[in-house]
């Protein structure tokens, strides 16, 4: 492999001037129309399997671009496919767009809701499928300008935030033809290593007793709270028997009504994730077993629901050299004055970093192979068993921001965030083009992607058949 | 004393005649308009701390019929005084008006409800607060009729369902000055006998650690979940080390928001109930170490709110003996036609029951006393110890329904209901009657209080100095 | 019945003149024999079914006064029946002689351990069996002189504290033919009331896992104290919702042998008792359901043993009133000056409690029929399932000393404590004649049996079909 | 310091030769008499502490060739320093000769106890002492034949199972003037890289409760168990908020006498370890927590007791590069015949294992450095802070045997374990001849010493200032 990493270094940057010139040209001029895009996103935050109009909005700017657009594919209402073009490679992008509940923020360097409560874009999703949407047309257009063969593709992959749609999607076969897969995400970095992720089983468990008044005849009742609380303790002494790189985490979701009935109905809501998908498998096997000895130790009954399952990411280290060498060529994200005075206000909220925001936007972190997820689990970690995937993430927060905070709702708000939307939908479409252009990457990535899977590798999605879980959010 | 209650015996039918005659005749003459009140109240459902409509249409009858009414008390403003009258014996009667959340329900033998998820009387407050205020004015009117001497007071206690309305005003004062205190409850029996209760303390329980994302950084994290599950496994363990007739219950009331996230905050809510107040009072500091000690060990912090504190209800054979003989002159509730198809067709729902109802209906309990109590608590407790107390039951519903249950909203919203109603008012006012003719039975109730509390009694509320929870049902 | 207590306790003061004179003659010249006896007993203090020396002695007594012995009976190697007479009544009286670990003492009012950490005679049963074989012996003389019909039986059963020697007796049917079955127990009152106990099950708990270096490879280890300890978490949510009379209480005896090693044994040793044997049967299943669920949710396997399980103590009030009245005329326990002096410099050790112990040892308490057990387990209640049964204390010790101390022991070395054993000579031995001389008791005793246990009844051991645990204190 | 070792590389080969010649040679000449000493040990094998005969064999040893021996040193009847020569600079070897418990074997392939129970030298002490005194008898005559400059000292350091014997000889200046620390330990592979270990304290939680009669009288106990219990749950939940190399295990040494009593007193045994020792540190502090927070939480008291605290074994790169070189120049264990009889047939107990016991016995691992530790943990830590310490592994026992298990009991009394010893004994005196004549290796490795500890360390024994803990095997 390291000769084709030699020969792509050496000949890419030459090739990637012509494509420069016209793709980042079209994309320059299209800036204002794809922050329009991304705001109207921002000010309506919908929240996963319900973002009706993000979704429809994604479509409608794809079909008006050439794309043929099928919606509600693999069940999901708000899941599309969007194509363009014919014939190998074909190139995916994929497209998130859905918010998270209570971080509604102002695009304020203060702590300010829209409304107190509501739901906000905390994780840039209204960047992350205008970005990909930019792409992709800025593809097709390349490839209508200059005869190219090839597909592209648009996935509208619906809630990345505990939902798990690509998930669905990647089960429905709907990738199964695709060459190679991009995508990117919100940060307060710019990077485009070959990074892992955790591979993660999440589930629910529900326990059911008898319900009895507490005080008058707490012998006539079960209690479905006991099941509950069995249940942590022993997986809990689990986390002694688990490989040290196991995390287990749990909330008790339901924990009676009154306190003075006995509780017939509690539910925990378990996560169970490691940087290897076997080992996740084997734990959530045993974290069943405490499950079902708790039921039977508590003299009640016990069901659970696999609300979301993903695989660790597989990193791709040819397609992400690749996506590398074009972030470095497109750079970081350059602050104006008042960009730097907003974010400047909104460093103040973390007293305890040393931050230079301005300075720290434009850098460009080196290229690294992480075989080993840490962290976070996405289900971009699915389709990266399917496809070669590469991914970047970008700096359209201010650096020192952490996702899911009211400060990367304020930032994506504002010019900062459209920026580095920007500087991600252009190394999207350089990546895309120099696939498009030299078509032993794809050959390659793939050849990695079979190395790395393993001989026999069969993909089953670990949520099983369950349909997506459509009112998560409701 | 049982020469006293011979005497009584002997005594008191003859007078109740006289009585009866005028007494009876009003409150018959007025069951229409007493019906249309609490039917306006059961239509309009209002949680402890919020009924101020149900509060009113209370105050407005009193002050209509002559009492001057305090409204406001105890720094509650939907509980009121209504006073009339002078001298000794004061005599109050108790009156309840809180609705119960999740039970709303038609005046109908099947399993509809109103609004769903709605409130409803399903613990029959408003023929409750109807009936003790009809027996108020009907005592008033007999003393203007007949020139006695004495004061006749009703208490509006808001908030009995775990608010403790009456315990403010008990620790106000409001009741210093009572000779004997009267009170009734809906049920599906009829009885008068000297019962006792459960003293209860009732607290929420509340962690805070530090958030930390559960996945990448655990180890930053300090789990309010963990607080709140140790100290449940401690309280657990303390089950054994208790008197057997304690009970203690509890549900976890916030149990984490997100399972991808360590719980910064988390909240229990515990009840521990024993008959006699002084081992409720040792227990619940043990309770409270178990809440510390969770806290240390797992580096939480801890704080509680005691929501409730009631004592346990202090027999008064005296004044329960008096309640008792009119109970029986007044006799139990009377079905018609209709309202047997209606219970027949209701008992369907409790196909394990033989019962009778139209029969049931009628039957009164034989006189007893229980001087330790079981099953439940009330805020009466703490009144009990303040001034002789003495209650009736009245089958206000089909007989074999449990309080708390769509069932008993269904049959109070029937003529079932308001009957059951006026058997209460006319034994509440015959009681009032006979305790205005024979001051002996006042300095009885008296001196009996006095043996049972011991000497050197001082009434010190379980709630100790907070203010009345006056959005604990917001 | 009444009638009949009427008739007995008119018509038995006559007939026991005549009894008591020879009777208690006999006894009173042997006080030094069987004193003797006792303390060879009590100074070789042998624990549960290793007591050779002790069950030898009395079969020795016993075949030497004309029984005939059956040793080694119920598959137990110090089981004796010894037996004289024919025909109807048969009289049993039971005799045990097991002593206790770990409670060495010198018959001092001081501590002082004979052999430190050594066995002795903390419950008394060296006087136990002596007074019954005394007992035995003086009825069959009694028999001998005056041609009486009837067959006394002495029952040497092992193993009471914790091996239920009776149970494996009981079940082997060596009591089916007995009308009436005498016994007593030293301590520190004398009471002949018709009383009551817990039944029992008592079961040891091993947890198997796999063990592993705890610091080098945890995660390739099973805890067997997991098991262990999600066991007792289970059990200690199941006390919420058993019986408040109910007692569960364990300990743990192995946890593990190393903390560096992954525990693959861990044991624990739970009790369970209830008033009810029914109840208890329930429960346990319960706990075993607890032990199975913990042995599923952690990995581990697990199998229990039952050590012990016994019936509660069925009263029998026909043949109590019959004891009771037979203690009466014996009288309580006279001191001479020495007792005195040891009693008050021994009850030094008590400084709490104010005891005049010359003058308590001689009451006696009034009759009593205790229906609900309360507080401790004996495996005379199998026994009494089968036969009418009934028994005394008799104050062998120090008024105010508790069983199971070295105060037991102690006053148990000296003459009080052979006093005290006389004392229940002569009265089981008054007791047996009335039941010869009238079968009238017998015949009531069995019917108050039958009507007790109820219809239909059918005795199954607690402890199924296992052999006695003849190495339980090895 | 690259130079430093090319220099050191180049240079030692030709030194080593005429050591070589002599010391190999002497070593060679005394093998028979070592191994005499190692089986005398090994057939009298004593516990930690309790080595009064095999340090005073040693002693003997050292004594008679010249050495100057303090014994009873650091408060600790079997610790010795024994030191010969004068100057600079001062080297230390370390020997080791505690036996541990329950492993008794014999010198065979087949598990056969010498005495059932006993104990056993399965950590190969028996060798690794002897070892060390003929390494420093071997420099003292080398000295003296060559007149060279330098102290050689031999620590006789006991009860490294868990009695952390060097802790206290370290704490007391023992080591203090020392240059450079050589040790090795039997094995199963031969290997000189510088490794790391975990640091580690062990301690003993004792709780105190009340005792009372669990079925009479429980409301009147307060369970020491329970303490233990509640303790172990919290040190459970905080297993997830710990860093993920933290290693916590621990047993129940003590849980309550018998089921029918709540238990006064009950005892866990916990470790906590980390390759870093402040994290040790921090974790213990919440580890106290947690035990502080069950005392009070369950109504009982606690003390603990540290009974065991070590350090991280802090790598010497410099110190270990020479210890490999010599190694290397030594070779690996060289096996008879009979010796590869004896193993073939031992390693047939490994059955999953494959593994060819004479070759594997001869291989070297290659050179390593390993700056973090896992595993285990060693009382050599705490030296490791304080002098630049180096030591090797050699294969005394058959390939694929583990510590602690009756094979390398076996083994080591073999001539495998005397040829192993005796590879151990040349290559310390190897490297001990290279720092007597290269100072720059001491001023190097104190050097990389003082590095790796950072500035201003300060050492502090974790065990505090308790005495050691003489009786911890009795």
């Amino acid at each position: 492999m390291k000769k084709l990493i030699l020969f792509l270094i050496t000949l890419i940057p030459v090739l990637a001037l012509a494509q420069e010139s016209s793709v980042i040209q079209e994309l320059d001029s299209k800036t204002e129309q794809y922050t329009k895009i991304a705001m109207q996103i921002w000010e309506n935050p919908e929240l996963g399997y319900l973002e009706s109009e993000s979704s429809a909005l994604h479509q409608q700017t794809l079909s008006e671009a050439g794309f043929e657009v099928k919606a509600g594919v693999a069940g999901i209402p708000t899941a599309f496919v969007a194509e363009f073009g014919s014939g190998k490679p074909v190139i995916g992008i994929m497209a998130e767009f859905d918010a998270l509940p209570g971080v509604s923020q102002k695009a304020s360097p203060f702590r300010e809701a829209v409304v107190e409560g509501g739901a906000g874009h905390a994780c840039g999703h209204h960047l992350f499928g205008t970005a990909s949407v930019a792409a992709g047309v800025a593809v097709k257009n390349w490839l209508d300008a200059n005869g190219g063969q090839g597909t592209i593709r648009v996935y509208g992959t619906p809630a990345e935030e505990g939902g798990g749609g690509k998930v669905y999607m990647a089960r429905a076969g709907l990738m199964d033809d695709v060459d190679v897969m991009l995508h990117w995400h919100p940060g307060s970095r710019n990077n485009a290593g070959a990074n892992s992720s955790l591979a993660n089983i999440s589930t629910k468990f529900r326990f059911y007793g008898v319900a009895s008044h507490a005080a008058a005849a707490p012998e006539r009742g079960k209690s479905a709270l006991d099941g509950v609380e069995a249940m942590n303790f022993m997986v809990n002494l689990m986390r002694e028997h688990v490989p040290q790189e196991t995390r287990m985490h749990y909330v008790i979701t339901r924990g009676g009504e009154a306190p003075n009935v006995v509780p017939a109905f509690a539910e925990s809501y378990h996560y169970v994730r490691h940087p290897d998908v076997k080992v996740v498998k084997e734990i959530f096997q045993k974290m069943v077993a405490a499950a079902e000895g708790a039921a039977k130790g508590t003299q009640t009954t016990m069901e659970y629901e696999i609300i979301n399952g993903v695989y660790n990411l597989l990193p791709n280290e040819t397609l992400a050299r690749v996506m590398h060498k074009n972030l470095e060529i497109i750079g970081g994200v350059q602050y104006s004055e008042e960009d730097k005075k907003f974010a400047e206000e909104l460093i103040k909220s973390y007293p305890d970093l040393s931050i230079n925001p301005a300075e720290d936007a434009m850098k460009i972190d080196p290229f690294m192979v992480r075989e080993t997820g840490t962290g976070g689990s996405t289900d971009v970690g699915d389709v990266s068993w399917l496809v070669p995937t590469a991914g970047l993430g970008v700096a359209t927060w201010v650096p020192g921001t952490s996702a899911h905070t009211w400060q990367a709702v304020a930032a994506g708000g504002t010019p900062i965030g459209a920026k580095g939307m920007m500087v991600a939908a252009k190394t999207l479409a350089l990546t895309a083009l120099d696939v498009i252009k030299n078509p032993e990457i794809a050959t390659k990535a793939n050849e990695e992607l079979n190395r790395r899977r393993g001989a026999g590798f069969n993909y089953e999605a670990l949520v099983g058949d369950r349909e997506a879980p459509l009112d998560y959010r409701k």
